[in-house]
């Protein structure tokens, strides 16, 4: 039996739907319309469009076999039929149809459906900011967007730029800003941190401190109070604590999902946005499907509603709405929350809960934090890398993990192996026998992941009590008044530079001379434990312990994270 | 209550053991014994020590911290005893002592035990040949024989060498060979491919070519009759079939487990060697644990017995053994058989069942092969990754994913995330819906292990049918009686040089004009679709079947995996 399947949005799961469909179905038909002339386009690529990375914008609209993804090419290829500069007005339920206006001649229209898909992305969220439309300043939604930015560049019209908001978009338009067109950039930030509830405050300022590094500029706790310009043209940002010179601006707060329409029909939508769907990916009406950023989807990890607008996503459910409009019963579970981004030589990369996200959720959390090489320790291209892991206590489940690192993929795949797992509620044993392909070039014999399990374990069995650069640099500041005995438990070579730039305050036994000179540790104050990473002091503090010590903290990640959080010693 | 621990065996598990146990117990006592002077050494590093890119041998000793691993290190840094040239001749079950000897001196002396840990390892399989210990011959098992073979080799004396066995250690001292010092190296290998078992004749084709291409030489299924020498030193290797010419010879033909002393205490042994565990890692003899190399344990895929000597197996045995040792309940379920191995510029990973596996273990199974770009097809750094999924195909039970690429990280990372699931019995739509990390730089945004299991679906439902390069060979091979039509639906331009090079054979319909120029596709012929990937010409196949064309094979992988594979047309 034959069907007529309208689609509403043409950018990603639209085109994933229809093509799916079409795939399982030829003898039916489907429609896809689209209220712009640009679809089934790769917005994430943006940014390196902008940068360089990606020399022509057309590479963003086309196949990976160069064919440009246009109405012709859905036509031919794919069997769908596409209206582009069409934009849906209304779905009328009870007929069955959707209302189209072309948004060119104004012309009206009714489509019929026996199925309809709810593709409507979601859109910038807009400040509502004094000077949000002058020229210079933009979103990145779409391809005309990097076209006007990179061309703005290009003729060397952009001296400044500042970046409103640090989660990726913003952080990948810094950098391409910042790397490939040694642009002044400033990013402006109302929370206290880059990518706020994605990861600790602890990675993030490791992130933040290699993209100053590279040159790029962070307001962080500033909200903008307007964007200023001259003849039309953005000249400035005015932030609550400052004034930025700006040639160009780049508003990257987020996106609200596009589902006015769905909440007109009087399909299911969340207070703030957002569609709702079953695991068939179906709304509340069973003939309409939606799906993407317009959606709202179970978070596995908190069993609460999410809103994760990303392309991945976007593809998957697409193919499973595909799937279902042909009579299947593919499923959508729900997200676990995966991503990674590229900062310069670095990555941040996470899935599932940060520790903020986990207390913010009601979880009794707590986290830990390793750095170790990310392969065998004497193989040539070995690189540290630092993982948190974040873990409810009462019950040992894995909530999350996120790291940074400069092995991007290398990085990735420990990220993806737990996101693998996550919505099973894995608990912290899962991931420490977790079997990890190994050979030297690749992993080390103890894998970095299975190694920060173990840290877990330990830090919850009680005996390897620690806390990071952060909790470090607290008791480092306070060094005065705590009477905190640091020591350094590495060897001689590799302490002496410090004791002999902090003689007062920095000790050095080896841990293992501990037991011959434990006379110079004194057993009535606090000690706090370093080495290179945590893991000889996390010895030197069993052997304390053993010997009766009562106040003993180890900082974990040791010298290495202190390095890359930015203490300096 | 304090208890004495003995621990047989000193390179991998037995420290690991030892040492989380004194972590737990500071107060308990470990001894651990080793027959040799070697302890606690990376073995794995062998290859990479040979190959220069380890640049001392030492660095197989050290930690990440570069201390020596010695018995001093284990005492003073780990508190555990170490007794080097030390040999268990008896475990006394009854009297919970081992009998040990001194290999220097002969003496003789009993050492009692609470617990006892056997991690006597694995040795080299010897092939029992005339020759085998000519000076020249070596196996890879310690750092003896990895100083031997550099120095010989550095020294010049090595011309050609003959690696017998074309497994994990067979490849990388291959690699080690050839590349670094320009040896001319041959691999002689008893079956019919590289990684035997491990990954399919297809992926091994692809990972054989790619060792070829840079100067190593493979005889398949010839065995090894002698190894000749002259004055003590070896010449020359004498296959079933050739005579090659080696200064060098390395045996590497797998390993077999040092469990006859546990056999002989009455402990539960496999018939083939390997001592039986439980969960806990505990042998029948409740006081008795054993783990790493010496071990069999079960295969979640399969349910049977294993014998997976790894050393990354080993740590977390190691492990899971210190906590029980101390009370604990810690547990090894089993393993799913992951693996990566470097081959140059490429690496070859997998997890669970390859397709022969997986029909030898009793499963109903077929496989599929994909080949895509590893991240966004814009993004600059993307890499060709080929990826292989063997399914149950009553069940959609995914039983093990294979791949060979040349992003080494990014290839791991996919397999790693399979592996984390794989004891779970996963199916495809568990793959398929698999939520990775995505950023362009990093994947795409249907990523590949997504794409992977979208096509074992189809394959499954029979929508895309297809062979891969090993399947097109053959019905090329055969182009002149099976009267196949090879079509290529890729455009004009790419499909033109292979038309004009086999005019009688090669035809270029552009999928797009397939339903515009049906005339040209013959209906009484099976049709052989071909495009770059796999991709398009699975939408041909959709398109033929559509118009009722009944014999229409796919091409999975297209011409970008039949060029990894070696066919030139």
């Amino acid at each position: 039996m034959s069907q007529h399947i309208v689609v509403i949005g043409g950018v990603a799961l639209g085109p994933k739907a229809a093509c799916r469909f079409k795939r399982l179905e030829p003898e039916s038909t489907v429609t896809m319309i689209d209220q712009t002339a640009m679809i089934s386009y790769g917005g994430c690529g943006i940014p390196y469009y902008v940068s360089g990375d990606v020399s022509d914008a057309s590479e963003l609209c086309t196949t990976s076999f160069h064919m440009v993804r246009d109405p012709k090419f859905f036509k031919e290829v794919k069997g769908v039929d596409v209206r582009i500069l069409t934009k849906a007005t209304r779905i009328d339920r009870e007929n069955k149809c959707v209302e189209v206006e072309n948004v060119q001649t104004g012309e009206k229209e009714t489509i019929s459906y026996d199925k309809l898909v709810i593709a409507t992305g979601a859109s910038p969220r807009r400040l509502g900011l004094p000077g949000e439309d002058l020229k210079g300043v933009n979103y990145v939604a779409n391809p005309g967007d990097a076209t006007r930015i990179r061309e703005a560049i290009s003729k060397g019209e952009v001296g400044n730029a500042v970046i409103i908001g640090a989660g990726f978009i913003g952080l990948e338009m810094a950098e391409a800003f910042a790397d490939m067109w040694g642009v002044e950039t400033s990013v402006v930030e109302i929370m206290d941190q880059i990518m706020p509830r994605l990861v600790s405050p602890t990675l993030a300022t490791m992130g933040r401190k290699h993209m100053e590094e590279n040159g790029v500029s962070f307001y962080f706790g500033e909200t903008v109070k307007a964007i200023e310009g001259e003849d039309g043209v953005v000249k400035r940002v005015i932030t609550s604590e400052r004034v930025l010179d700006a040639d160009a601006v780049i508003i990257s707060a987020g996106v609200v999902p596009n589902s006015d329409i769905a909440k007109e029909a009087g399909l299911a939508v969340h207070e703030r946005g957002g569609v709702y769907v079953d695991e068939f990916m179906r709304t509340n009406d069973p003939d309409i499907y939606a799906g993407g950023d317009c959606c709202i989807v179970p978070n596995l990890v908190t069993g609460k509603d999410a809103f994760l607008p990303l392309g991945s996503m976007a593809n998957r459910q697409g193919r499973i709405i595909g799937s279902n409009l042909a009579g299947g019963s593919a499923k959508f579970d729900g997200v676990v929350g995966s991503f990674v981004v590229k900062l310069f030589e670095t990555s941040m990369a996470g899935t599932g809960l940060s520790l903020d996200s986990a207390k913010a959720a009601g979880f009794d959390a707590m986290s830990v934090l390793l750095i170790q090489l990310d392969r065998a320790h004497f193989y040539p291209t070995k690189q540290l890398m630092t993982l948190e892991m974040v873990v409810d206590k009462p019950t040992r489940r894995v909530l999350g993990v996120q790291g940074f690192g400069s092995s991007g993929d290398a990085m990735v795949g420990r990220i993806n192996a737990v996101a693998a797992i996550l919505k099973s509620s894995p608990t912290i044993d899962d991931v420490s026998n977790m079997e990890l392909a190994y050979s030297p070039p690749f992993a080390a014999a103890m894998d970095i992941l299975n190694s920060l399990a173990n840290l877990a374990d330990n830090a919850l069995a009680g005996i390897n009590r620690g806390v990071g650069p952060a909790g470090f640099k607290e008791l480092w500041d306070n060094r005065d008044k705590d009477a905190c005995f640091f020591l350094d438990c590495r060897e001689k070579g590799d302490a002496d530079p410090f004791v002999e730039r902090n003689p007062e305050f920095w000790h050095n036994v080896p841990q293992g001379e501990i037991y011959d000179r434990l006379d110079e540790i004194p057993e009535d104050r606090p000690i706090v434990l370093v080495c290179n990473t945590g893991a000889r002091s996390y010895e030197a503090q069993i052997m304390l312990d053993a010997k009766g010590y009562k106040d003993v903290t180890n900082i974990h990640g040791g010298m290495a994270a202190l390095k890359k959080y930015g203490i300096d010693l």
